[in-house]
């Protein structure tokens, strides 16, 4: 946990940004060994964990630093979003190099400051060291009401599938930043769903509370690569029809489908309902809309109909840490 | 979380070697978006997150890789005992670059799954990922009797403070570690403390089920860095007696002392006791001797009696990272 010394300079920096620093549940945050916490009775407790690492997550020069405060927290908070869950407190384990201590710092903390403060999660422990990158680790700690849980592994043949949002947005984003000359304006529309995610944390748990979901998931490495997992987890397949995906705007149709299909970062959730189920699924949930983009199948793996409208294998193409750099 | 593709099989192996990886109250592990944790009924959780990078705080010509699986979870685990708590599972974040994901990584899950075994704490998900260094940030989540944690600033004037087993052993170990030439034996028992540092949860959990402890930290980074944070946190001073230092056989006692002092790692429990309680606490709990080496104070911070009889501030010399790499 957060220790004193010179390092509880750094400490005190990050706490002061966060206080008050302990909600009602979370009775004891920064300062002692470790955090407790309890969830609201009748609830479980959700754990994720992520890495968010220079180079591997984002380039120091081209990502602003309060795009990285902000986005570390809601990639992890997003993963408590694809249970059902609401994420409620994170640990912060956070490793510098002397020159990022400064400006780079004081960003960061306000980007990831506007994201706690955004999805309501109280910052409540972790740990600081240094180091020659910057390293970022976040815990988040959510909780859901016990056995309304939406796993990856609830998916039944028939199920129809479908999206939140529009798919491919953030890795245009991505593409554009790569493509720039230097810092870029963080405020431009194109990058913002790269730059700012935002988990869709109250769909995720109206889709639960509700029981409308069977299976469901956020798409963190890009549709083809975790559709295939969410597949894999219910011992299903699945067959997408391209022309339905939802295409952000501004990018022409044939980049757009590859966007859609393999692009990583939208962090937007995807979930199978059953028939019977589907009529009581609106087609926005406040204002984000809910598309079928196919259906389960009994086996075949994850599908997708070719330009001579027969079902092909859809290629797992998406970001994989292990096979880009290997 | 843990994901599929290339990066999967990295996940099976990891898996592999924890199953069966779900415990009683440990709903959902590894593969979905996120894991499922509830504690015994009356009871909190307890979070705590550390980092455990090579170079800050393992060196890989030097340490073996069980030592280093042992480690990063022994002294995460001993934030939790330090609190009076018990852990139960952990989320594993692990980046490797490629040539440490073939024997390197066999033999440290070898030593995390002898930790987490010997703990009884489950492995319950986390992120892998690529990177140049060797990274890795433990969460642990325990459990506790609500109410009966003990804090930082659970110490009032007068109490006694007390340690458990010895001080100075990890730090002895660390140094024979530095000046040994290539690989040492991982087995040689001057090392064993700074290696397999054995977190003392039994105790903690004894001293906080009894209320006999008022404040208990668990010593990480040295006796005069991290009695200056119980002081600071309870708002007192402390007067340590040297002569009363706990010392590791086989040092000269001048050195011994100031490994006792200022070495960090140990792991050892640090606590106070009130006087009307004292006469509760054994010499020994299951073999570890408790020794009184000083006693609360009004204020005057930390200090120690000096050669001459009077009491000096108690400078804090022990491990920081933001001191050290200035």
């Amino acid at each position: 946990m957060y220790h004193f010394g010179d390092e509880d300079e750094l400490v005190k920096r990050i706490a002061r940004q966060f206080l008050p620093g302990s909600g009602p549940k979370l009775r004891l945050g920064i300062g002692d060994d470790a955090a407790l916490w309890k969830p609201k009775p009748g609830f479980a407790t959700i754990l994720t964990s992520d890495w968010f690492l220079e180079g591997a997550h984002f380039l120091p020069e081209k990502h602003p630093p309060d795009s990285v405060g902000w986005k570390c927290l809601a990639r992890a908070a997003s993963d408590v979003a694809a249970m059902g869950g609401t994420p409620r407190c994170f640990l912060l384990n956070l490793a510098l190099p002397a020159a990022a201590t400064g400006v780079w710092l004081n960003d960061f903390l306000a980007g990831l400051r506007r994201a706690a403060k955004s999805l309501d999660c109280v910052l409540s422990g972790g740990d600081t060291t240094r180091s020659q990158r910057i390293l970022i680790s976040v815990t988040v700690i959510g909780e859901i009401r016990e056995g309304h849980e939406l796993l990856r592994s609830g998916a039944r043949p028939g199920d129809l599938l479908y999206v939140s949002g529009t798919l491919g947005e953030a890795e245009n984003g991505l593409r554009l930043l790569r493509k720039s000359r230097g810092r870029v304006n963080p405020k431009k529309e194109a990058l913002r769903k790269h730059l700012f995610p935002e988990p869709r944390v109250a769909l995720g748990r109206w889709l639960a509370e509700r029981k409308l979901a069977g299976a469901m998931m956020d798409l963190s490495d890009g549709l083809s690569s975790d559709l295939a997992r969410l597949c894999s987890a219910s011992g299903v397949g699945a067959l997408i029809d391209p022309g339905k995906l939802p295409l952000p705007h501004g990018i022409d149709r044939e980049s757009a489908r590859e966007l859609a299909l393999h692009g990583g970062d939208d962090y937007e959730l995807l979930f199978s309902v059953s028939t019977r189920r589907v009529s009581r699924l609106p087609a926005n949930f406040r204002g984000v809309p809910l598309t079928q983009i196919g259906e389960i199948t009994a086996g075949g793996g994850a599908r997708v109909f070719g330009k001579d409208g027969k079902p092909e294998p859809l290629r797992a193409a998406g970001w994989d840490p292990f096979r880009q750099k290997k």
